[in-house]
């Protein structure tokens, strides 16, 4: 059991506006999450799930997910947290005690090709940390209360993605220095640059979004069907 | 003659791989161009456009855009610079002396609504200097050579949009300096926050995207699909 995923997919999905929770939602028929854990099932690289939900998804993703599309290399299901980060925590604590890697993912990010997950994993083998990022396409401003504070310097910022891998250890060590300290962060590296640790950017996919709003599920459906269209 | 858009549509479209530039692509059968120009007609705000184009491209402006739709609040169609700046400071030098608020937007942008620019409009009449901005959604991060620097505090992190708009003579004072030191700059609100002036924000939409690679314009398409279906 060498590379572990921790697939958080405990979003109450708030900004979507919808009543089923949006790793539930269908994106060509199947539920985002079941489209998430088949890009895991399918890769070599990963050797093990541990599945993230709220307790009161749990009906859901049985019913839902796992009944319908069975994933081969789950190992655990356990329950989130309030925050992303205490759900991932969670997952953490599932891992086997022998894994090299953990590979955290979100669930609502159904897109990510094999092909950028094993690229990262491997960055992780090399480098210790690594996760997906895309450079900023736009204009970057620092702002307070709605007035620009600077103009950022465009080449030096990148948009996080998942996955991002970490040497297990390395994950282990940088949560458990953020429990005692009550950091938030909105992604896992930020815990591990916290403790030091070098973070090295892999070339993400504008095609790897999260799934959060309606908009990003018009936009979902779209770069599906342009990829049915490469493939026809 | 109160409010002029200056609208920037001289780029060459490297981005796209293809050999039609970028603002003469259809979306719907009709020229990104001119589905940009077609806001800007029907807003009641704005009294006229001044139109940025590369000089080799006039041709096609005439045969493609503005010849099956016309567009009635043109002033003027002026040459393009080798940067985005120096087209913005042809157009700058060709709006009318007496006119109050300038409008700069790229020519790529032609899913702005009405809406977001009249109240872009309505901000900089107020505030002197506004833009619109999205916040950040991803995690933000700043690196150098691939390893990250520092995580952002994604709170006060924006992505810059078009409209900007400016009181005239504020914009025109800003080019003036940057012409003397030759500074190189992504947006204009750049170049007015180089001479102290305060730049208001206001919400953009994701919506509101910059067309200029081939999943932009897959984008773009189904942004419209979703919004005719909003209609019917």
């Amino acid at each position: 059991m060498r590379v572990v995923a921790i697939i958080p997919a405990a979003g109450a999905g708030r900004r979507m506006g919808s009543a089923v929770e949006k790793q539930f939602l269908h994106l060509r028929g199947i539920p985002i999450l079941a489209h998430t854990l088949r890009v895991f099932d399918k890769s070599p690289e990963i050797d093990g799930i541990v599945l993230v939900v709220a307790p009161q998804q749990r009906l859901a993703l049985e019913s839902e997910v796992l009944g319908p599309y069975p994933c081969e290399k789950l190992l655990r299901v356990v329950d989130g947290g309030p925050e992303r980060q205490d759900s991932v925590a969670n997952g953490l604590r599932a891992t086997p005690p022998e894994c090299d890697l953990v590979v955290v993912h979100d669930g609502v990010r159904p897109l990510v090709s094999i092909e950028l997950l094993e690229a990262v994993v491997e960055a992780a083998h090399h480098y210790g940390a690594a996760i997906a990022a895309i450079p900023a396409g736009d204009t970057v401003k620092q702002a307070e209360s709605k007035k620009v504070v600077a103009t950022l310097e465009r080449e030096t910022i990148w948009l996080a993605q998942t996955p991002q891998v970490f040497r297990a250890n390395l994950l282990r060590l940088a949560y458990e220095k953020a429990a005692r300290g009550q950091t938030i962060v909105t992604d896992d590296a930020a815990l591990v640059e916290r403790i030091g640790a070098p973070v090295h950017l892999v070339l993400g996919s504008p095609e790897n979004i999260k799934v959060t709003t309606p908009f990003d599920l018009v936009l979902a459906e779209a770069i599906l069907t342009g990829r049915e269209g490469q493939r026809a």
